[in-house]
Formats: C-alpha cells, sequence, structure tokens
C-alpha cells in the first residue's frame, strides 16, 4: 500500500515559521489514530510505504516513528521513480498495489494501481478514477478508515482489533 | 478517574518537526477548558490520572500544568500494568475507576473499569463498550463535558462552580 | 472592553511541546480578522484590555503586536483585582466597561460588567448571563465579530471602515 | 493575480510562541494544494504576487518555496504601493489585475482591479464587491479554487492537469 504524505497522512497544512537565528522550521500535523491503522495493516502482512512529492523532515520523523522503511520524497513530485522501483524490488504487479491518494501529484501512478483510493477531500480528478472513497480526510483518519475497509473486505478486521487487544491484556 | 491522553485530552493531532540543528521537536495541541474540568474533578475528591500509549514530553508538561501526579506513557501502547499499579496503591476495585477513551490501545482496561466513557470521535469499538457517550471530540472539550456530566449526576455540579467562583471573587 | 484570551482571542488550544535542550515551548493560535477588530475599536476611542487567568508568552507577544498596553495575566484564575485596578485607573464605572468571555473564570467579574457578551463557543454559565452572544468562536473572528455589532450599535461602523481604507488608498 | 496571505493562503491563524531563550516564533498554516494551483497558474503565464499586511518571515519562507519573487509585506497594512509599482514594472492595466483577498486592508486595491475575487470567509465589505466568491476558506484551498476557476473561465484547465501530470509520467 502506497499513501501520499500531505493531504493524506496530514491535513494538507504546512505549518512555517522561522526560529530567533533565522532558520527555517517547519511542522506537519499527523493523526494518532492513522498509525494504529497502519500497524494492523502491517500485522496483516501488507507493506506500506510514503511516497511524498514534497522534501520534509517531518515526513521522515514520521516513518520511522511507524516503523516505515520505505519512505521516498521527490522534490519534483515526481511519484513514479520510486514507486517502480518498490515494485521491482518486492516483485510485485500493478495490480497488488494499493495507493491513497488526494492530488494530481498522485495520478500518473494512480492510474496504474490496481486499487486506487481517495480521501474524502480529494480533487475531483482523483476522485473520479478511484475505486473507492472515504468519508475521512486527510489527516483526520483517513488513513485508518481505509486499512479498516481493506482488512474487512478481506474478512481480516476482528480478527485483528483481538489480536492487538489480547497482546495488551497481559501485565 | 483515568484519561487517555491523544485523542482525548488532544484532538489526535501530533505536530512533527525538526529544528536547524537536526533535533525532533513534537507539539500537541489541549484545550484550555478541560484543564478547568479536571480541575473541579479534583475540588471534588475524584482523582486524576493520565495513561498514554505513547511516550512525548508534550503530555508531560501538560499533567504538570494541570497538577495531575499519575501521569503514565507506555511506548508500547500498554495500559493495563499502569492502571493495575495505581488500583493497588489507591486500593480501589475496578467499579469504582471510570475512564475516558478513543480507540483500541483503551479497549483491554476499558473492559474493566466501572464507567468506560467515549468520545464523540471515539471509533466504534470503543464507543459499543462505553455506558456513556459524549457530543464533544477530544481536544474539544470532552474531558470538560465528561467532568461536567460525572458530577451532575452526583449532584455536585452547581456547588462546585459556585465554589470556584466564590474563591475568585474576592481581590 | 476586556476580552478574555484563551478560548476567545484564541481557539482554546494550548500547543505544547519541548526543545532538544529539554525547555518547553508553548504556542497559542490568534486570528488576524480580530486584530483589526480591536485596531477600529481603539480607533473609535474604546480602550481594550487583556486580562487571562494562565500565564503565557504567546499572550504578552500578541498584545505587544496589537499595541495593547494593559495585559494582565494571573496564574491563579483571578481576574477581579486586575479589573478593579483598571476601573480607578481610568475612573470607570462597572456599567462603562464591556466584556467578551467564554468560561467560569470569567464569570466573578462578567456579573459586574454593563455589557456581559459571549463567544459562540462559551459555557451554558456564561451564556446564560451574557446580554449578547456571538456566532463566532474564540479565534475564529469572534472578537472582530463583537468589533463589528458594538460599533454597528454606536452607529460608527461604517465610518470607521470608510476611515481605515481612506488612510491606506494613497501611495 | 494578487493574493492576499493572512486569511487567503493561510487560514487567519497567527501562532505565537516563545523559546526559551525569549525569542518570539510565529507560524502560519498554508495549504499544499494551494501550492499546486499557484503552480499552474505560472505554467499558464500567469505572474502571481503576495501582498501582505503584515511582515512575517513565514510569508517569505512560502514564497520562496512556490517560486515567487514577488512577495511584498508592509507593516502598516498599506497594500497600493506595492500593487502600484508591480503595475508599472510589469506594464499592466488594473482591468488586467485578478486579486483574491478576505478583508479591510485588501479593500482599496480591490476596487482597482479587474477581477476582485472574495474567499469564502472573506469579510461582509469584501464578499459585496467582488465578482467571484469562492466556496473553500483561506487556507483550506480557496487559492487552488480560484486557480482552477480561472484556468477553467479561460478553457486551459484540463490541459494544464494533463500536462502537468505527463511531465511526471516518465520514470
Amino acid at each position: 500500500m502506497i499513501l501520499d504524505v500531505d493531504g493524506v497522512l496530514t491535513d494538507a497544512g504546512i505549518y512555517l515559521g522561522e526560529t530567533a537565528s533565522g532558520d527555517p522550521v517547519e511542522f506537519k500535523r499527523f493523526d494518532i489514530q492513522d498509525g494504529l491503522g497502519i500497524r494492523l495493516l502491517r500485522d496483516a502482512g501488507i507493506r506500506v510505504a510514503l511516497i511524498s512529492g514534497r522534501v520534509s523532515a517531518a515526513t521522515e520523523l514520521r516513518a520511522r516513528e511507524l516503523g516505515i522503511e520505505e519512505c521516498h520524497q521527490d522534490g519534483g513530485a515526481r511519484k513514479l521513480p520510486a514507486a517502480r522501483a518498490l515494485k521491482r524490488r518486492y516483485d510485485l504487479a500493478w495490480h497488488e498495489v494499493a495507493m491513497l491518494a488526494d492530488d494530481l501529484p498522485d495520478l500518473p501512478l494512480f492510474r496504474l494501481v490496481g486499487v486506487p483510493a481517495a480521501v474524502a477531500n480529494a480533487v475531483r480528478e482523483i476522485r473520479r478514477e478511484a475505486v473507492w472513497t472515504g468519508q475521512r480526510s486527510g489527516g483526520r483518519g483517513a488513513v485508518r478508515e481505509f486499512a479498516e475497509a481493506l482488512l474487512t473486505a478481506r474478512g481480516e478486521w476482528e480478527a485483528a482489533v483481538e489480536a492487538y487487544c489480547r497482546a495488551r491484556s497481559g501485565g
């Protein structure tokens, strides 16, 4: 599963400021419920990758916290090269790839994957080519919603929840 | 009363960035009205504890400002060990414990406590086991709403408000 | 006019984090349209003061930018001492004072002033004693809305807008 | 095209805080989808300028990232001098200038330009003089919406999208 970052893992906001010494600082707002959705996807054996069309340290930090090894950022908004490399590395066909997206930089890759999915706030061009559109916006649980929809479609959601809770019922 | 942090005391947002020297910085957004709700709970003799399934300096800072001594954070999202230790330390039965929660890491503990309560933005698995569900979302006054509901149910809200205001009517 | 800060000039959010050196940092979110409302009030000869029940450098910064000299913060949420001192200093009667408020710490002072006004997100105890309740929430233009309502009631709004624009029509 | 900053490129929020050394820091929240809208405008040969009535490093940072060379900030909220200089430099008539605005500091310039446009959250004085009013608020895709409306009116939107995607379909 390929996830876009700005507008999918975040609410599309870019918080910019400058420190007293004149250094720029940038924040992004991620969602805690999304983190658990990604965790459950990976527990179910689904590989999760981030491909962003913008370079930001915040994206790298969030990927590291979530244990996502495949985090690719391209300053020129080109997503196909990273996706093609992932496809080769994991020996996948396009129909085995899902993608959750919101905007035009996603479109060239979106048209190739087997499960193109859109967040609620996606632009028209993305929504009209999606096979699934969520009710939640990016950064407000959209990734969690898609994770639950996908695992439910595979008949694995209930068991994933129970396994997650059972592992935390000791102590 | 046990409060979850992300999604209950906050709006589930995690603001991530990096300073010029490459150090990560994380912000959380807390709600001022919640702070007063916690204050009134404690004035009414109810002990308040935070149990988070994630480790963050922001949580520690907010607990200190609110005068909450019991602030427990577990990087592996295990909440039962801290809750069991609190139960022993204060010599409580589970039916004497209330909990305000939003997501799956809360569930194992949520199933034990006497008053499991859900914020408006809680996931289905939490909402369906809750005895009370609020109309306000985490980080948007959900803790204040629950504090008022609880103190109102005990017939203590009006008196708590008047006592709070009376103490600030001098000067 | 006395303005509360958290929940009136801000959206009640308190953004907390820690720098790499372990120092706490706190942000508040103010609204640009409110700033112009305060400017127009002062152009109309109305003195504006901030009285906060919490101590924060962010409040001080915003007051300085807006040119508000009377900015009072009390860590114990006591607002009457600062208000009484202002009343004496400017030789005012309570009925000459307006206040825009949202929560219980405002209540003792709110009951004294001549024009007690509530933001849309104010708690019930404030709303039921208000003579005016806005449609906008704190930090989302509530101060601007109140400024416009007050100046409109005095028949001064249109002229204030035209004077503001005329002063910026040169160059 | 002249864009206001606070309330148009941002959601009108000003995030203020102070570092441990007592230095003020300010953040603004920009929108990723707006960035692409500006990119497509420029690809279509439309010059984009920012004129802000407030001075902020965050505005400068965002302009630099978007490749906007004309970024003018005036601490006294005077926008006409910068606009007149731009008009001369690029040898334009006022009817060739569009402007997206939200509040009173924009009004003197707004009354001169050929295409005065308002974001959804614009004040009444701006909305009633606008020839176009968007459905999206500042900082929530308002600039993107206006860019799409303008390019669609010129019959250039579909081709712009396809050209953008084609340039990213290699690799």
